[in-house]
């Protein structure tokens, strides 16, 4: 007699964004005229840049003819496109070879797969407030969870576990709070991690807009982080990638566990779970990536970025002229903004949306310690951002 | 202290592929100037049909624009991609509602992630021989694997399992045997399932292959299937998506299970695991799958089964002709040939390698059942079918 997996009744029901999706269109129901702001959406809305679209159309026209048509490609990523990170890396001082090089479908199922290749009793620190994904797969596997409360005393960087762990899923610039670690940092963790055998898993899927010099953009920047560090990647954020799914993983031939002496052997793990599971992202997508990585690709794709940010900035400036306390959006595309009048998230998300209808997320979606903030996100339209930021202005009662 | 997960330890070293690879790589060591024939591939050759391209193509150039760029989309898939795969059941009689289709990036994921949502207890029957990944994907979750024979003497189609079981794969078409099951025998494992309570995870990516019309090309031609059977498609041999990565999983709302009382538990279930671990299949590969639905995408990839099916056939006679024993190849792009004198498979494997510079796959590769055939593929390009062929016949020393 087949049985579900019982791990699943650990997830709490209501996913975030349905159910503010059931806040608005209710709303809408009640109010079937209102224009709705979303400044809440972490969905990207430029469209993909010319160098990028070149190769995509390249890639099609390729798959048309005989000649030049190609079937399954290495479950690992087209070899092009590695060699093209690997030198990508070395423009930032990171050694990375290709065959440490994990090309995917997008960070989001790297996140949620890479602890598969640990121990099923494995102890997994995360950050609280979290992005959902390492919570709710590492729930599923039954690992045990430890949260590192990251508040507005500490930066919202978490602090070191108190107890042993085995994983620690880092993710900076943060989604949701906007934080970005500085090198001291990430050291701690790198040391806390080389010390006790344990593995850090840095989600760098924010890392392009990282403006400030001196901010890592790569946890191998970190001297002996090879040692103790999986870095996961995307092209969702950085070049509008998010529907075409495009991601990596990098798995350092160094690590070091309790049971693996730096020789290959996690490599050699992720490897056989990827070709065993998985069947290589899709080739078009691939080929679009090696032309992000172009010269013209990254010129294109900086300018987008920098559009973003200017529209965090107008988002980070409207919010501050409410007297709202706002944090991150200056590195990273997303913005923490306490509740005023201790008021609960959801509340002040209704309250935003009700008063001038504008969508945030709410922060106690992310966990514990984000109850009391809400997240903006820099991803939206500009006329819609601008025309969401008026009606604050304009709408929001008072009391604020 | 982290540690790795033992389980991989189950798995055995040598991957068949990676071991075929050498062996051809040894022999062009030795004979620079062979020209190899490879009749062992299992990846498409075949350019991607006019319809598909023109929607390839249109997608890329939605996303180009900004009025047209699209970013995440649903999880499960496009809604018209469902809604279409829903007609196309249909027009076979088979009742599949868009909401029961999960659109994913290929049948292997599928088929490797399927077991997560099932206890981690359970008792998994696969045949034997048998597509590795169902194997290698139980053994990483430490599930426990019961084999099923399928055999000359039960025409390579499995017995019932003789202990209780939860989970059962099938898969027909098969791979590697080229074995297509009849009604009756998916009746004899349906009704088993409903009496256990187990489910039938039914692989169905070969299925367009299927010329005789009263072989079923789904599970759900069976009655009572929709109770205790999750099918699995693909359009990578269907529409040579090997390399754009295109599949779909159906989890009917009526699965019964110890636990699951045949109210869309299992189907909620799947959902949960794919919101929260994949973001949804690259949207250019959906929009190209949605145009092989179109009229003229299923007249042009009919066409394409058809040109492998005649390969299959080539195949067939020209084996046939050396006396050998074959079996599939007509309802199926696989053939499954005896080996003779009782060689190995790998032994006949160096035969037809290096007398005849023919490349196959040994069957010792996909099970211990596989032992003394080895699998030819009909997705090859002509000219080297045709010229392999020739080499056997003129080529392979006598005593076959």
């Amino acid at each position: 007699m087949a049985r579900t997996n019982p791990n699943f009744k650990n997830l709490s029901k209501n996913y975030l964004f349905s159910e503010t999706d059931k806040r608005v269109k209710l709303y809408l129901a009640v109010h079937p005229r209102a224009k709705i702001f979303n400044l809440g959406v972490g969905n990207t809305t430029e469209p993909i840049v010319h160098a990028v679209i070149k190769g995509l159309k390249s890639k099609v026209r390729e798959l048309s003819k005989r000649e030049t048509y190609t079937g399954y490609g290495d479950s690992a990523g087209d070899v092009k496109l590695r060699e093209s990170l690997s030198k990508w890396y070395g423009k930032r001082g990171v050694e990375i070879s290709p065959s440490e090089i994990f090309i995917s479908d997008g960070a989001k199922s790297d996140c949620a797969n890479i602890s598969s290749i640990f121990a099923p009793d494995s102890r997994v620190a995360i950050c609280d407030p979290v992005y959902p994904v390492y919570r709710d797969a590492n729930l599923i596997a039954g690992k045990k969870l430890i949260y590192l409360a990251a508040k507005e005393e500490n930066g919202f960087f978490p602090s070191l576990p108190e107890e042993k762990v085995d994983l620690i899923f880092l993710c900076s610039p943060n989604n949701p709070t906007g934080a970005t670690a500085k090198a001291s940092q990430l050291r701690e963790f790198v040391d806390y991690a080389q010390e006790n055998k344990a593995l850090i898993i840095f989600d760098a899927a924010y890392s392009e807009y990282i403006q400030e010099k001196n901010l890592p953009k790569s946890i191998y920047q970190i001297e002996g982080s090879r040692k103790c560090a999986i870095e996961i990647q995307s092209l969702s954020k950085s070049a509008g990638f998010t529907g075409i799914r495009l991601g990596w993983t990098i798995v350092p031939n160094d690590l070091i566990t309790e049971d693996a002496s730096g020789e290959g052997e996690i490599n050699r793990l992720w490897r056989r779970r990827q070709s065993t599971m998985f069947n290589g992202a899709s080739n078009i997508a691939q080929e679009g990536g090696l032309a992000v990585f172009s010269e013209a690709g990254q010129k294109e794709t900086r300018k987008q970025i920098k559009y973003y940010l200017e529209n965090a900035n107008l988002i980070k400036e409207g919010l501050e002229r409410l007297k709202l306390k706002v944090f991150g959006g200056v590195n990273a595309p997303y913005l923490w903004a306490k509740c005023p009048r201790n008021l609960s998230s959801w509340e002040f998300f209704d309250k935003l949306l009700k008063e001038a209808q504008v969508i945030s997320t709410p922060g106690a979606g992310f966990g514990i310690c984000g109850e009391g903030y809400v997240r903006f996100s820099a991803f939206g339209r500009r006329k819609e951002i601008k025309a969401g930021i008026k009606s604050l202005k304009e709408n929001l009662r008072r009391g604020l």
